[in-house]
């Protein structure tokens, strides 16, 4: 399996995120690809190559248009008013309030673009954005030229990234971009699974009301787990989408056992579907030792579910989510894809 | 003039606020009541009296019964486990979310009834709240009770807080709470004049679809200034309520010469909706060395303002909003006090 990674990413580091009421260094670290790009060399997954260009005409189409043109602006109008340290919002458009005027000062858009304050902004961040943005793109983009399966090292991570709204260290939602791309290119319908702990919340709302794009989410209920206000499992979809969602959330605590287990459920109502393809937003932050997460996961238990997605038959990319133990994170992430390859 | 005043606002103390990427000690600090109370007390505008107690049904017509339910929790929920600090939210239930399942965990439910992570909570925050509400309901009580004018020295301030939404210092509504009070003890119709820097979107949420209760706001232009979102030229309110919400924003630099005649545009409009009582949501971070605003108003200027209110003739209850330049807190506050009785 060919792996796309960017060293662009590490632009994207020190900058901080509000966690309980304190500004501490954010947990969504450059390291973390590094350690993965490390362990598929370690293993030999395959070789690791560069990201092609994308231009953003394929975002354009997952993401409104003031938005993409916001987020590279962010850090610039920050600074030039003297700030340094890390841009994040404060303010935030919810119900009652408007959405139909952005501001034009740098805090009312950072809030107006944003659902929580933990995408935050430094210097090299639209760089790292645009670059794994591209990571996505050419993962895609192999698959559409008759890959089995890509892993696409992404980071920042993108599946908390809705139509118009940052937060949870995602900014562009790469894995909607890329599920996109290749249903634009031949495939009636595709499919997102995401395994991330977290509801992928940005990616159902993108395609919420699509029938063409499946959206599977097997995550943390959230009831009592961030994102909080998303992932509930009577949401099914809408309109042309009705029944193209699918939300398994599972409770504090959830090992292996309970997980394969939605996961087959998950896996068969893809095969239901009948996609032509499968994106998967691969977190690993349902690791037992999580410093953020509550699932109990241990690294033996990945290659069983990369064996699993396998069995689908389908041409895969698997996409790079979350995952904040970091030092495991790379045997986590990888053993999914060699579970895939040998599944 | 009598002022409603209460110690107890001082247990809501030692909080800070997120401020351009940084944790800062909140600028709504006890002493800015403390200072206006001496300062009534200096000029002798007249008793300061305790306020009497009220439960929360006035309260439960102009808030969501869950936020309301929320707010006591909050600080306890939070202490219970283990942290300490303030308590505020950093993930929003912005469009493309939901807003119909509350969550079960602080963190969520904090964000839940949140448009921002300015109103924080620490223990004495929810007694200081209720001590509010029943200075701004005692005051309310005295003017149905044959009053010509009365201060309630309100802390925290309301006029951000909305039917479902705490922010910007702000916890419950105490004008709105007030007014609504005003509209069931015998006035058809009542106004609410909120002169702070800050739009009052709070205050706008809760009365935007009621003809009942006018809104005129004079405030800062929200495309360049908190709170962004609302307080709009074209928000003109909905349904029963069309017509009956004023906007008059201003840009920075705003001096009195100016401010004078939007207040003028403003009371006009209040003696065309022809009130049988004025709320007026009195802050005073219009000051020209307000740390957090941008308006040009100098201590001379605030005697004005209250005359030019007097001038509707109406009963008349001001009710403490922002002002964070501390010291000179008391004299313009006071100063548009000592105009109104003058005027
Ligand atoms: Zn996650
Ligand atoms: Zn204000």
């Amino acid at each position: 399996m060919r792996t796309i990674y960017s060293p662009r990413h590490a632009g994207h580091a020190g900058n901080v995120e509000l966690n309980s009421g304190a500004i501490v260094p954010a947990f969504e670290l450059p390291r973390r690809a590094e350690i993965i790009r490390d362990r598929v060399r370690e293993v030999g997954l395959g070789p690791i190559e560069a990201p092609r260009e994308f231009d953003l005409s394929v975002a354009a189409r997952v993401h409104d248009r003031g938005y993409l043109d916001f987020l590279p602006r962010a850090w610039p109008m920050w600074a030039a008013e003297g700030r340094g340290g890390t841009a994040m919002p404060f303010v935030f458009p919810v119900p009652g309030l408007r959405r139909d005027r952005p501001p034009e000062d740098i805090d009312g858009l950072l809030g107006f673009y944003a659902f929580d304050a933990g995408a935050t902004f430094v210097e090299g961040t639209w760089d790292a954005v645009r670059a794994s943005h591209d990571v996505a793109l050419t993962g895609a983009a192999l698959l559409a030229e008759g890959e089995r399966a890509v892993f696409s090292l992404c980071r920042p991570p993108g599946h908390h990234a809705g139509s118009r709204f940052a937060g949870g260290y995602c900014f562009v939602n790469n894995a909607a971009v890329a599920a996109e791309y290749l249903r634009g290119r031949g495939h009636e319908r595709v499919t997102v699974l995401d395994i991330d702990y977290h509801h992928g919340n940005g990616t159902q709302e993108i395609f919420y009301a699509r029938g063409d794009v499946q959206v599977v989410n097997l995550h943390a209920d959230p009831v009592r787990e961030y994102p909080y206000f998303l992932g509930h499992a009577d949401e099914r979809g809408t309109g042309a989408g009705e029944g193209a969602n699918l939300n398994l959330p599972l409770p504090w605590g959830t090992g292996i056992e309970p997980f394969m287990a939605a996961l087959a459920t998950g896996l068969a109502a893809i095969a239901d579907f009948g996609p032509g393809a499968l994106v998967v937003s691969l977190g690993v932050d349902t690791y037992r030792e999580d410093p953020i997460s509550r699932f109990q996961l241990d690294t033996p238990d990945y290659p069983g579910i990369g064996a699993a997605v396998a069995a689908l038959g389908l041409p895969t990319l698997f996409v790079m989510e979350g995952g904040y133990a970091v030092e495991p994170i790379g045997a986590n992430a990888v053993g999914v894809l060699t579970g895939f390859e040998e599944g």
